[in-house]
């Protein structure tokens, strides 16, 4: 089995899925890109130091330092609720509260995880299109030195946001010095930052270090890796004990070289942008197909690859039965359609065939 | 770049170690087995339910049921340490206590993560072989009903243990009977369970289910895997909330199709048994190669993949400068050295040789 | 000194303050009654079981039950804090998460404690008059099931609010039964109980037992004591781990009966309601004097023994240099004038008398 | 009912216990000093700040300032269990750990409080007198920098301990000494200070402030009070955010004037001092006469007020009866009787007559 002379030949597993089959629900619905998994099997064989100590993990620190500057500190996780928990805990002390938007993922999908893991209390301020301002920040902003009152400590914002919406990287700036004025750090949630950068048309650090973030949770996983996230933190005076934290919290792999060299892959060349150009092209085409659709109403700005839109809860119930995508608002019949790094042409203009398809009918 | 007409090649990075460098550091030092790289691939392409509603999941959760039994429950996290957390969580309520031995990796090497992240009391019993008995239990096990002692409700086992040594299939259904009698529940952490069966000569069940254990944490990554590691829950009862629990954990991951595949892919042949089998193999090839040096004292049972043995000072330190490995204990110089799925017996033989020689220059 | 023998006689402290002395800040500026000192008298001396195995925990359970039901369970804590963090643990499970108003004290006041503590996810609403609603509750219970969200297991209301207003006990017999067919149970933070019942003209148990409400936080200090609350379980099933939950939260007093005999003293009689009555009197004289003063609106219903009113700032600011009281909100500049169980009528007429003064020079 | 115009008398409860009756269970069985609960009446009246910023609480910070130096900061909580965790956590960082005896109040006594509330890994050592020793302490003390082992940072100690024996001045420097030279803080559970600086015959600070403890935790409970703990920063750059964590740990009194002034009367003379030689003359006293009882074995030094004796379990079966007192080792049937301040010399004598009596028995 080892040197080559395996007595035991396992034969792959059947094939469990149509790998032709793609539908709108969430950029992590898609696998893993080629090149990626290619990477993959470059990292592998012989012994590595484990935990973190091995030349991939190096390498990509490198290459995400030639994104976000030298001073860049980097530590890779998991998935993104480890950054973000991590994050947040490595920029507060135990007494410390988190302000950020109602809609903030932090808020909404990770089951409290900050509140559980980090007895963080999030201070949440409505946000219509999730993102935040200097007023809204300025709602939960108070309190400092009084006893009774977790104390505001970082602005957390999602770039781009939940709802398919950006900042500009002037936006960002005049919150991060807002922020700073009131003695607050500011992280940003980057699950999707690839996208928010293709979108902008600008480097990653333009919105990010330049901007004046204090800490980002890189996201790779949406950008077409199998798994991985990397906490960057780019102002190192904002953070403590992230090595010891991260362990805590039960986010060190231990065989790291294989988060380093995707993250090396993604970032080295311009696969993260591509992929992210891709994706949001995808659902740029998908709106354009839509808007002029009676009874069917795009509720966000379409910045990135996500669309948002309001139709008929039947039409949608009927396009569910061939088509994977959620309503991300019972309330209102809201439904999120997301573009991946592999949405194919193809892909969006059946869809948005079909839909047009089932509005007629309703 | 999609549609397999990418514009802009992106080359591998280039490889950074040397594949053919093998160590005794640790068994999380070696890569992916071959098999299960394969196997990542095929899972690849198109869109497949995210957070575990795949079909691989799904087909390794049978895979698992087929080795533990149809009742078992099956929830996949990243690494041991959430295996290991969240599982005592799903044991036990806010008020409880886990009983194990001084030297269990949860008490040892997980930066506290059973008390951070889930609150939890370790009652820790000296054991020398890393093994507990009932009288050890016994030491912690009292004061239920008493409001000022957090109760305890888990006796947590290593199997096979941190050091290297063994439960029989008998011992551990001792162990659980006794435990049950109590009113607690038994928890085995299997980093190394694959190593634990190979070495027994009986199935998986044998010492888990057969023997009354409530869950376990089922190594992966030690295995041969990436990454990814399993909770078996055998005894549906013992349990509460563990969906959950894993996501406010930060445990579970989006893609786990690709945590899925690489189960299927270990469990339902041989894979996992053979590499376990040779993984010992070359530990007691190793020690059988050391018993007669002079000088050198192998301190535990060479059971599985472990050789722990005492050593000069001077000795360790020259050999460390070719050979990876670790010092256990730093007080008495022992030292640790591991056998991988990849260890062949060059490096076994390599190793030894180079042992023999600086020991006789001792 | 003991035996009656004393040789070196201890004189008492100088008294450091002017026990002629009241203002509006907080009902918990005041002293304890004095019926209440002279019972913590009568419970000294000699030797009694601690931690509440002792005759006056024991009698004031009794009386406790005589007002909730046979059928209630008592734990005494130290402060409100402790009564709200540790009854919503005991109600919720690790994953659980509390639906509460925004302006809640247990989401305001407490230094995240909650979260911190207890890990609880608070998802909060925005209630302008402080009171909750089937429909203000149903923007949050939702998710039920879906990992990714906190579950809602509890709604927290709080009779008297925050905002000195009241909910009948209709309305809170409405509330609870929306609650309970979502499977969620009702914890009521009673700070202010006893404000509320005699505002209500019922009996305590009328909107607490009657109404459906699971358990209660019944505030002492409020209402008089020197120190310690009752958490008061009225739906036993609604609860787990009580006991433990007390101690681990570091809220269970050793020397319980002086917690014990001041419930006895407050709740056997009608002290209780005298002190709440008198309280709730001075608040609606106060209104009552301020009603047609221009410039001044009082805010919310003065329903117990809180006044809120927006006045200009710089009467506040020329009034707060002679007597004791909050702005409540810098952004809007409402201030809360509170009255306690020794609030004197004319306390009040000069207080209105000052107010008065100070509006006419605005 | 105010003003002295009760028109509703409330005649105080009946008294449910023998003040004449004393055991020998636990100091905190005792109630309060007389002069303590005369001081209570004086502070009583009018308003005063609440939450600490009143001038009992400033009085007795100064006095404490008198005892431990003027760099002493002062926290008043309102239990043992407070004290020591909101203690331990001020001195860690969330990834920290605490070095203690095995016996210590803080790993056996508090229902997994410091693991529960402050996420605190706790590094047991066993030592059988209760005391800790440098070579002790050094069998957990490494590991820093490592980010599997959570970061040992504080030693705690207790003084008086658990087993009623005592540290010298001179043994508390060199452990100070020790644990500063390796980049750690010494917490120190004074639940007994007041017997300990008794039965040393030094001021309190000899043993604390001077040799080098950096925070302490004094008990005021076991010493006559009725509740009330202090925290006691000896070195200010020991600890972060104590205003903080005492409110988030619910340790913050609101009518804090009564916790304040009780600290004042009992350590602005000597009544501490006269309360605490009283109780371990007593506890001598009871050793002295039992010390030539045949089968009847003293384990321990009667250091300050508890002996620890090791006697038929007939005879403790048969004791407890009559008397209470506790079984501490339910292996060894060890039993702890403790004295209190208001212990006399004729319950010492008629429970040693008892223990003749039924020793002669066995």
């Amino acid at each position: 089995m080892v040197d080559g002379k395996t007595s035991n030949p396992h034969p792959n597993p059947a094939r469990h899925h149509d790998p032709a089959e793609r539908g709108f629900a969430s950029d992590n619905y898609a696998g893993v890109h080629p090149e990626i998994l290619a990477a993959l099997a470059s990292a592998n064989g012989g012994h590595v130091t484990s935990y973190g100590a091995d030349p991939y993990t190096a390498a990509a620190t490198d290459v995400l330092r030639s994104h976000f500057g030298p001073q860049a500190q980097v530590f890779f996780v998991f998935n993104g609720t480890g950054a973000n928990v991590v994050s947040l805990q490595s920029m507060t002390q135990r007494w410390d509260a988190v302000i950020c938007a109602e809609s903030a993922h932090v808020n909404t999908d990770e089951c409290g995880a900050p509140e559980k893991i980090a007895g963080l209390k999030l201070l949440t301020v409505p946000a219509p299109d999730g993102k935040l301002t200097p007023s809204l920040i300025d709602r939960q902003a108070f309190g400092w030195g009084d006893e009774h009152r977790a104390q505001p400590r970082v602005v957390s914002i999602t770039q781009s946001t939940e709802l398919g919406t950006l900042y500009t990287a002037e936006e960002i700036a005049v919150l991060t010095a807002h922020a700073h004025d009131r003695g607050m750090f500011v992280h940003l949630d980057g699950a999707r930052l690839a996208n928010a950068a293709a979108a902008l048309g600008v480097p990653l650090r333009a919105f990010t270090t330049d901007a004046g973030v204090d800490v980002l949770s890189f996201g790779g996983t949406k950008n077409g890796l199998m798994f991985g996230e990397a906490i960057v933190v780019l102002n190192p005076d904002a953070v403590r004990g992230l090595q010891f934290l991260r362990k805590a919290a039960m986010q060190l792999a231990s065989k790291m070289r294989f988060v380093g060299v995707q993250f090396e892959t993604l970032l080295s060349g311009d696969l993260w942008l591509c992929s992210a150009q891709h994706a949001n092209a995808m659902a740029a085409r998908l709106a354009g197909a839509l808007r002029d659709v009676p009874g069917l109403r795009i509720t966000q700005d379409v910045a990135v690859n996500a669309v948002f839109a309001v139709l008929p809860r039947e039409v949608t119930t009927r396009l569910q039965e061939e088509f994977h995508f959620y309503v991300w608002n019972e309330h209102t019949g809201e439904v999120r359609w997301m573009c991946a790094f592999d949405t194919t042409e193809q892909d969006v203009d059946d869809f948005a065939e079909a839909i047009r398809k089932e509005m007629a009918k309703a």
